[in-house]
């Protein structure tokens, strides 16, 4: 009955890992969770009575498949982007989604780096793309021969990229970005070889240190998706995100939406509206941004103190992961049995690499959990991998 | 840069029509929505404190792809099935849109009603599926007819139908209902030419007269997937649906939502689902029936009494929506233009045809304006068509 075999893919371990995981009673490194501790609920009442009281029956009915206005402009404000080009989606995985749906036929190739987000490769994966992971380099002159490599290497099958997947501001999974110059490259590769860029950002707003750098969408507003989403910076429990791209795209993904789900959550667009307009998202984020700082710094600092030898890992400037790596023998795969029995849970690194490669790395998430689960879960891993 | 072609179909008129009504400003029987009257906004105000203060962050947070326990239990308790077989979705539009998604490889065949649901349709097509609709037949041998020879054609071409799509309560566009009958006839081909069927229902709970009949779901609970709706029932503003159906289906539909948006909004579910637990969907059920069978029966004295010689229309028992027939060589998207022009909008109903047949045909929806509105709107529509 069941004639697609596109979605073999999700009956990787990586399902069974969630269905496994009680997030309470393990020491779970493993989702992209926010921690509900920033969930602003007080702003949120006060701001769902209002918008009923303005809006009445209207937040409750049908609205435009692009969004309601209202949210469409402060996200334009907040961008400095004229408002035909903002689409409000459905969470930003549907923003990831859409791109994929409305650019690439089967075999098509989809360039990425590897790793990259497990949520986008399964989406990638359902539409029967070529997926190609470009592995990152330090170097800005290997950094552009890696891609260049990989986009020749297309050319000289026939075949051309479609699109250019990057989550430039603190990766998921790695938690590093990319520099300004690596920016810079991608756009002038973009122009060269003719592909447009999926620019996925949802932890742009949660830097911990360093300097904002400039978005690729704001290199080459013309050629660049930039995909945006309030999971991280209000609620996910809104599933709404937004797309800025050129109106001819747009027109694509309007088309769409329409047969995808009509329109976004009418009540939730003019209650993410108002919390932008009020300029209680910006007080908010300064709390978030805070309380992440000392988890990430807790975790940097635990890792330091506990973990063996011969394990590495990257030191994010905000977001909400960072990736370790461990001895080149070592299988995340196959001891996260181990570790699940013991009670703390990641993800292994495996499933972020187009490829397969990375089985000797890990993701670990550092905003849901409480200081002391945290340092309690660093001790248990530590301990687990040194045995 | 964009290669594919499948959209086409989303550049026909319909799409314009929706771009350029203001519902205000004219008199519109074209959209689907539910009167803003029915939207109980006291009940919403409450229901959304208490979500609040019981779920806390809980309500904000990221949820389960098959939904909130609470809202499934809810849905399950409603139908009568296990709790298993609920999978919430984002929209009803989402469900039509997943089963496609899981189901149908290109070239795929399709089998549905011509006229069928014009957002169905249009998903269909972006699967670029084969869509074959069969023309209703009043009487039931004819049915059963009609439907073994699209199916024995079909076979004959070395296909397979994937699914059946049917709305089998108050039809849009038609309005009307299959019988119990019908309903078996459909179940039993379903058996014996080995497809499913997609029963999508969003309309049921609007009943202004006559019995209810059993849902084609009931009648086969392992070949049918029932898509049902808040969007009628409560305020569409939630984009809030379900899907009943066997557990191996709604696995497909768990990893296909993964990669779509994830999970559906998690404080609009929790609303719903206190909306339902309190005994509130009920009454207010009640007031929307009592409120829409005014309109349906105004709508139908009017067109008696204005509509001119060689118009007729259907006499739906319950739903948004009833269907005119025009003289042969009536052509109502050329139409279209001079009736906007003068201020009144319907939607084509050639639309609605897979086939493109039914030029003389138009569907007309009763349950958003006022009576008084709708009354000036048919005067007007009548005067046109006259002359």
């Amino acid at each position: 009955m069941f004639s697609k075999d596109v979605h073999s893919f999700f009956r990787s371990p990586v399902r069974e890992i969630f269905k496994r995981v009680d997030l309470n009673a393990i020491y779970s490194f493993a989702g992209g969770y926010p921690s509900a501790d920033t969930f602003p609920l007080e702003d949120i009442r006060q701001i769902m009575a209002r918008v009923i009281d303005k809006y009445q029956g209207k937040a409750f009915q049908y609205g435009a498949t692009q969004g309601v206005m209202e949210l469409r402009e402060e996200v334009a404000r907040r961008y400095g982007v004229p408002v035909e080009r903002v689409q409000i989606t459905s969470s930003s995985q549907q923003g990831i989604d859409v791109c994929t749906r409305i650019l690439v036929n089967p075999g098509d190739v989809i360039l990425t780096s590897s790793p990259s987000y497990l949520g986008a490769l399964q989406s990638f994966r359902s539409y029967r793309a070529d997926i190609r992971g470009v592995a990152h380099q330090k170097d800005a002159d290997a950094f552009r021969d890696a891609y260049v490599g990989a986009l020749e290497q297309v050319k000289a099958e026939g075949k051309q990229v479609k699109f250019l997947y990057m989550i430039p501001d603190f990766q998921n999974p790695s938690g590093e970005s990319l520099t300004l110059q690596e920016r810079q490259i991608l756009v002038e590769l973009a122009a060269r070889y003719d592909f447009l860029i999926v620019e996925d950002s949802p932890y742009r707003e949660l830097r911990y240190e360093g300097e904002h750098i400039p978005t690729m969408y704001s290199l080459s507003p013309d050629r660049v998706i930039h995909l945006g989403s309030f999971s991280k910076i209000f609620a996910p429990g809104f599933r709404l995100g937004w797309a800025i791209a050129h109106p001819d795209i747009l027109d694509k993904i309007y088309v769409c939406k329409q047969s995808l789900d009509l329109c976004p959550p009418i009540f939730d667009q003019y209650v993410a509206a108002e919390f932008l307009r009020s300029g209680k998202l910006d007080a908010n984020l300064l709390k978030s941004i805070e309380l992440y700082k000392g988890k990430r710094d807790l975790l940097l600092s635990l890792l330091e103190e506990y973990m063996p030898e011969g394990v590495s890992w990257t030191h994010p400037e905000g977001g909400l992961f960072l990736f370790l790596t461990m001895p080149e023998d070592f299988d995340a795969v196959r001891f996260y049995d181990t570790a699940l029995d013991a009670g703390v849970a990641y993800v292994a690194g495996e499933f972020f690499h187009p490829d397969g490669s990375g089985k000797n790395t890990m993701r670990m998430n550092f905003s849901f959990m409480t200081h002391e689960r945290i340092k309690e879960g660093v001790i248990l891993l530590a301990s687990l991998l040194s045995s």
